[in-house]
């Protein structure tokens, strides 16, 4: 039998480099033999990536209810569990994921102020006993990071999805949730200086593999 | 300030008549003045009925998870629940709705063996106080209801959804389960003998209109 694969969550606010660091994440575990599956959150599966469609349509007159926002989130991280997570953890890969479970409390909690509390009891409907093995939380100022995606926004036609409408004030909360987060669990989180230049963030990252989750060290 | 409205649901496998007799029952009621708001789940606003096109889709080759299911089915329900019924009983209208919780605990519950207290945590969780005023159950033999149907499937085209693809031991335990609840609640449910003439089911309704909700009576 297969020893457990391990589960690594990407966590940050908007623009912080999530998405350009797991690329280089994949590579350096394939480049160590594993098996690596890529994947993200809201979405993951075709099913779940539908519900991801609904929880960034800025829709017209309707607002999105907050407690529905986070049914939401749930029922496509049970669906991503179900169908992709759980069964690549099974059979020995190790699982990448661009935001998970972190990303609800500092979303959902912080940004919109649903209790912590409310959170955790469907993380542990959904998840049971299942929690990432490690979690990398790139950490910059959120205006530097807003910064940073202005070119993309102005790529994609200056659209933007239901949570890139919101304000300062609630990335600052986002950010300092993410933060206390990983101050409550040392063990699980790595926090990066996502500021620091791309090859300096991949290094602290590759360190952080390097100490907490690699099978030979 | 006006009195708080009523909430009237009703429930039953495919094909009782649910549809058809909420006609009735919307008519009965604005007869006698009542501000009425017709609805149904999981639906009832444009954001709910775009998460119940996500349950009904029978999908390509990636099965729904069944909790996936039940979040989405609470998400929409929470949806409906903050942006049409609660404005609404607010106001003093009376809310007719085509199917509600008991329905997932027939459906989520009874047919796919979801344990009935992890329904009801995120039955408290998304409806806190908020329980129907009154349950029509209309109840017949899933064999006899299923005939019914079967023009309505032609008209369609022979197209089924998620649920209408079900064998009948799933529809058998829908309609157990249905019948259970009412036997728990009976002072919230009344159950009517769906397998008669229309013209009979409409005056049973109505008797039990007049009997338990009537605000003259
Ligand atoms: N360390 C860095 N230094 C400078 N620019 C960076 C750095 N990391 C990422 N970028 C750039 O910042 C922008 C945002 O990066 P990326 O899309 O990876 O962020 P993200 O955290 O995935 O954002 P989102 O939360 O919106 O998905 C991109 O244009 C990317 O090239
Ligand atoms: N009492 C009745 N006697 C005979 N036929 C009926 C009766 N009530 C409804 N029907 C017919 O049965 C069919 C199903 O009725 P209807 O669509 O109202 O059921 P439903 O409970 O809403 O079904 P679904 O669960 O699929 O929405 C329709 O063709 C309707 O005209
Ligand atoms: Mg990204
Ligand atoms: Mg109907």
């Amino acid at each position: 039998m297969n020893e457990r694969g391990r589960f690594i969550t990407v966590e940050g606010s908007e623009g912080v480099g999530k998405t350009s660091n797991i690329e280089f994440i994949c590579h350096w575990l394939q480049s160590r033999g594993m098996e690596v599956v890529r994947t993200r959150e809201p979405g993951g599966t075709p099913r779940a990536e539908a519900i991801r469609k609904l929880l960034l349509d800025p829709g017209h007159d309707e607002p999105l209810d907050d407690d529905a926002e986070l049914l939401l989130v749930f029922a496509a991280r049970a669906q991503h569990l179900a169908t992709k997570i759980r069964p690549a953890l099974a059979r020995g890969a190790w699982v990448i994921c661009d935001r998970f479970t972190d990303a609800t409390y500092a979303y959902q909690g912080g940004g919109r102020g649903i209790a912590a509390s409310r959170i955790a009891s469907l993380e542990r409907f959904v998840q049971r006993e299942l929690t990432p093995d490690l979690t990398l939380l790139l950490d910059m100022p959120v205006v530097d990071a807003q910064q940073r995606l202005q070119s993309r926004l102005e790529g994609a036609g200056g659209h933007r999805d239901r949570f890139e409408r919101e304000r300062l004030a609630f990335f600052e909360s986002v950010r300092r949730t993410y933060l206390e987060r990983a101050t409550a669990e040392p063990e699980r989180f790595v926090v990066i200086d996502a500021g620091r230049s791309l090859d300096e963030v991949q290094a602290m990252i590759a360190e952080a593999l390097d100490d907490r989750i690699s099978p030979w060290q």
